[in-house]
């Protein structure tokens, strides 16, 4: 990353990179420092403004800040830049001390931005799925896929995940890897039909901005989050599930007022929405039958980045 | 900075500190630098929204984010916080290509912030004061104060620099410490009044919440530089001097209106404020008889950081 450089850059404050991260991760960690940031929201001790961004040449950078000033005393930001990818680019979190502003650190590099999106996913079907959820469906197979089928099966036990993606030889090698990572086995598939009808919990992850999935095949008390395109006018979940949803909940209803054009779930669902946060601070707020189809739009709620980083900073500490 | 840690960071990006910042420094190239952000301003192809900040606990996270998208080709952000002050604290600047989004490194430290907000100083003063200015005045004898005086110096060839400071061991300080680093002899003065009445150029650096001199003093073609406390109830600077100016420029007019009281410069004085860029481009938009009074307000013009910060990291390059 950066330019070629004569030296090397020693630095007197942490800075983690993403072998760094995985080399001292597991998803259970991940599911309960995100576990921690909702307490936080819940509590309200979570400060977590919608995203900002700058228009910076080609592309903007996108900052999300926030500070979890209760128990876990982190402040911070991840930032990100949406001009393109490459070896060259990088996602930065950096953690302070929310009480003293000391500077605690930085995690650079990609897997801590898609590593809580998988947290957030986790805490999500732990509070949305039926207690006797089995199985858990995912269509897409691409990186943020594999961090929230990682997490949920770190806070969940299910006996089996099914993929599905167009291209066989990415739902194939998905299946493959994510079989050595997670307990229940995982089975690609080469019709999303099954995968839709025959999940308890359905993870959409997704670029399509498209519906994947005919809503006719979704059956009774079945979570479904989504976590690709959620506009009105590009969206990888079927309209109709949105208003068949018997609850809706996000991470943060501030983020999705903040989008500049219309959400998914518009009018009377948006009045309907709740945080994940309530949630978990009342679970009537979400599932309340068995045969419920609940709902979950993960935005990306601020501050998380920043109590995940600070948990990973604390490993190398 | 940042919690004990067993191990060194070694990072596969450049991350300057202010040693590093202060190995390879001299004033006319923080000028030069601060000079091309301008050119950028005037030529359109600066993004310099104002600041945004997000509450972190006991303090703020201020983000001031930019691009130039001319031929310095620089997008980024400084991030600082308003906590407190120590060993353990710091800024940082990061650098992306604004083109690709390619990320180039980061500058920690204190030391950037204070050498930008000089460069604008300095630019300034080249841009306002007569040409025949042989006189720098500087009140207040802090790290801000110091690198307005290097840049002053660096843009404009001084006779004399004088300086004024209630603590004469401040200003003595001061003087003695700055007149290893540039041309002009620096003397202290116990007086303030000499320094403000015989100033072409006069720049006040102070922490003052109450006006540091008697409008009186000051003498027809004067230019005078505000760096500190600048609000309708706060300001360094006695009011008559803002109305007594006969041209009033700041470095950036969204940054003047986006705080959230009233400015020094209110109704008619804010309406015939001009950017310091519209001055380089337009010398009529600021000094026009050599008797007349000049008046910068320096607010810190996004974008300007990263400028700097390229220019620090392409020498290490």
């Amino acid at each position: 990353m950066g330019p070629p450089s004569d030296r090397a850059f020693v630095t007197d404050f942490p800075v983690l990179t993403d072998a760094d991260v995985y080399s001292k991760f597991d998803y259970e960690r991940v599911v309960a420092a995100i576990r921690d940031a909702f307490t936080e929201r819940a509590a309200g001790t979570l400060e977590a403004p919608p995203r900002w961004h700058v228009d910076a040449g080609e592309g903007n950078l996108v900052f999300t800040a926030g500070a979890a000033t209760g128990p876990t005393n982190a402040a911070g930001f991840r930032v990100y830049e949406t001009h393109g990818t490459g070896d060259d680019h990088t996602e930065l979190v950096a953690v302070f001390d929310a009480a003293t502003g000391a500077f605690e650190g930085l995690v650079a590099g990609h897997a801590i931005g898609g590593l809580r999106t998988g947290g957030i996913g986790g805490v999500a079907i732990d509070a949305l799925a039926r207690s006797d959820a089995d199985t858990l469906g995912v269509l897409g197979t691409g990186f943020q896929a594999r961090a929230q089928v990682g997490a949920a099966c770190a806070a969940r036990a299910f006996d089996a995940v099914t993929v599905y993606s167009p291209t066989r030889e990415s739902r194939e090698s998905f299946a493959e890897t994510l079989d050595t990572e997670i307990e229940p086995p995982v089975r690609a598939v080469d019709d999303p039909e099954p995968v839709v009808s025959e999940a308890d919990a359905l993870v959409c992850a997704t670029n399509s901005e498209d519906p994947v999935f005919d809503p006719g095949w979704l059956t009774p008390g079945t979570h479904v989050t989504t976590i690709g395109p959620r506009f009105q006018d590009a969206h990888e979940l079927p309209l109709e599930v949105v208003d068949r949803a018997d609850a809706i909940a996000t991470d943060s209803l501030p983020q999705v007022d903040a989008y500049d054009r219309p959400y998914i779930a518009s009018g009377a669902d948006r009045e309907r929405m709740v945080e994940l946060a309530a949630v978990l601070e009342n679970p009537d707020c979400g599932r309340q039958h068995v045969d419920d189809i609940t709902l979950f739009c993960s935005v990306g709620l601020a501050g998380t980045e920043v109590v995940l980083g600070k948990r990973f900073l604390e490993r190398f500490a």
